[in-house]
């Protein structure tokens, strides 16, 4: 895959980028203040209703401007409680409670107003009720806005294992408004320049030198430096997107960092640790692996944990899993295959790849955590 | 669409159809003694896994047998309870369980053994899990052989309507072994009818005819008629899924009847009335209507009541719903668009349309049963 030159810092004007899916192509808008923007919307919405999915953290501060950028279509809203720990199927159910109480038909287009959680819900929500209608995207995190929201990746939780129960099922539209990170807490900020930090590993070094230099600005909320992020963060998952919709190959490498991740949040209970920061953990896991199996040099390891440590993510695995715990966890993740672990590793900084190739007992010296790490 | 000429009865020998999808063409096997053949499995079975849905009618019959088929294949199984009333959410999750506490990866294939709601759920679980994974459909009733098993659409009940939540999925084969009708009750015999009865209606004349011959045989499960009546059914259903996969037009019209049927069906809480015997009071009904718009022949809409009549089905609707009660619960209907109704009506037996011009006090009228017919 080319290179993508520079990371272009223009401002924080809105830009848009393409999806290019062929007939379910579709834009990311960013910039600020487009919640309210008609523009944004209506070209995307096929009927006269709408159904609003939020929660209760986010509705009371956006939903009255996406209301406004709706003017004109019959709104409904569903309000869910907040967390990665409501991603389930009793949850999911309320969104069909809602729309089948409001006798919505499969013109209906579904608005997903939230982070990964609401936009995961829902964008399932949208591909089961009815046997499929239309939604859009409005990411209200950082995780959301370079991530979730992009790709058609939707489904919920099962208590064995995260993401197991889902669909493929693109958005019409993506419409991420830098102007929600103002109230986004500490936490999730960092939580999404996790997944940041992913893109540039995965095949992006210029953006990952950028990233080094303009951490402290993205920590600082500049506004220049969010949508330079985040614009470049969407050009390169869309990129994959593209030309890999549903997963048989490179798309995989999305997921550097989350095999460890993911098992940390079903380990220590959804919730617990925000999705990205376990993100977080599992990119500087990976690298340590990567390194203990001598494909990566040990100073890009240490780049890799520097730059983790300064977006003020947690960097070591919870001490409470003990490694065969980690095992199990690990043995039910999507990318086994005929009962073998694959992993993404890397062999340099914008250099991964996916791999069955992995020694267990590397692996089990890994997630025993770095005061095992060189013994 | 050309119609398809006189009616084969060759005996019930081996057939094979083909649903003709592209990349997800599949083959219908049609025959007695298929369930342990291991040729009907093996081509169409991804991975190393298999895991088998059934329920806790069909398995004690025919559990064995489709393990025979499968020998070299690591087998799970998965048995739920049987009846409508259980093709919800929760039951779905049943299935989510076992493939999770197995460890299946995304090279499982699920094996749908049983009826319409057995079928409809491992497909869905199978169109959900990882976001999707392999499955074959194994009806072993006379209605899923003929209808619900072949063309894809899979999902669950919801209390306000029938099939609300759900996926177009299509298994890799459908394998339909005639012996196992030869335990099904007389009542569930019927049900089938119902929907043997709507290809004719809806675009083969030539089958409807030959059913008023037959249809005596097929009662009695003539091996050799009923074989000839599944295979009909299945080169009907296979040419109208090939034409339209995912219902933006003429797929509709196997809804014939349907309209009436689902809101029998969800008003009467689902298990009471069987589907298909909601389906053969809908295609009354749906005559009636059609009759009363003017736009069926009396003669033609007797030949329909007396063939339905003569399947062992019922043909006048439950008297405890009032006709309110019938527009709410049609109201919620798949087919509604922009909030009107749409209904699939006959202009003649093998010439259904889909419509949204009926008026409402003819609809209620023919709601209000046959004792108000003509007033």
């Amino acid at each position: 895959m080319e290179t993508l030159g520079p990371v272009s810092e223009t401002g924080a004007e809105r830009r848009q980028l393409d999806v290019e899916l062929g007939e379910r192509r579709y834009p990311i808008f960013i910039g600020r203040n487009l919640l309210s923007d008609p523009d944004c919307y209506r070209p995307y919405i096929a009927g006269e209703r709408v159904m609003i999915v939020s929660n209760e953290t986010v509705a009371p501060l956006y939903l009255d401007a996406v209301r406004r950028g709706l003017d004109g279509f019959e709104i409904n809203q569903v309000i869910l409680p907040d967390g990665e720990c409501y991603k389930d199927l009793t949850t999911l159910n309320r969104i069909f409670d809602a729309l089948l109480e409001r006798r919505c038909g499969r013109d209906v287009t579904l608005i997903a107003l939230g982070g990964g959680v609401v936009g995961d819900m829902a964008g399932f929500a949208a591909a089961c009720y009815q046997r499929g209608v239309a939604f859009i995207q409005v990411p209200t995190t950082l995780l959301a806005q370079v991530d979730s929201s992009v790709g058609g990746k939707t489904g919920v939780n099962h208590p064995a294992g995260k993401n197991m129960i889902g669909a493929f099922h693109q958005p019409r539209a993506v419409i991420a408004d830098t102007a929600t990170l103002e109230t986004l807490p500490d936490r999730e900020l960092s939580a999404g320049l996790a997944e940041v930090v992913k893109y540039g590993l995965i095949g992006d070094s210029p953006f990952f030198d950028w990233l080094e230099d303009r951490v402290p600005a993205l920590c600082d909320r500049d506004a220049t430096a969010l949508a330079a992020a985040i614009a470049r963060s969407c050009q390169n998952k869309a990129r994959i997107v593209a030309a890999d919709e549903r997963e048989s190959g490179q798309r995989a490498l999305l997921n550097l960092g989350h095999s460890f991740g993911h098992a940390i949040e079903a380990g220590m209970g959804y919730g617990t640790w925000l999705h990205g920061e376990a993100v977080g953990v599992g990119l500087v896991m990976a690298a340590q692996l990567s390194e203990r199996l001598g494909w990566l040099e040990p100073d890009a390891s240490a780049r890799i944990l520097d730059l983790v440590t300064r977006c003020g993510l947690p960097t070591v695995p919870p001490n409470s899993m003990p490694s065969e715990r980690w095992l199990e966890l690990m043995a039910v993740d999507k990318k086994v295959q005929r009962g073998r672990l694959r992993l993404v590793l890397l062999k340099g900084i914008g250099n991964a790849l996916l791999t069955a190739d992995v020694d267990v007992e590397q692996l089990r010296a890994t997630l025993e955590g770095p005061e095992a790490h060189g013994d």
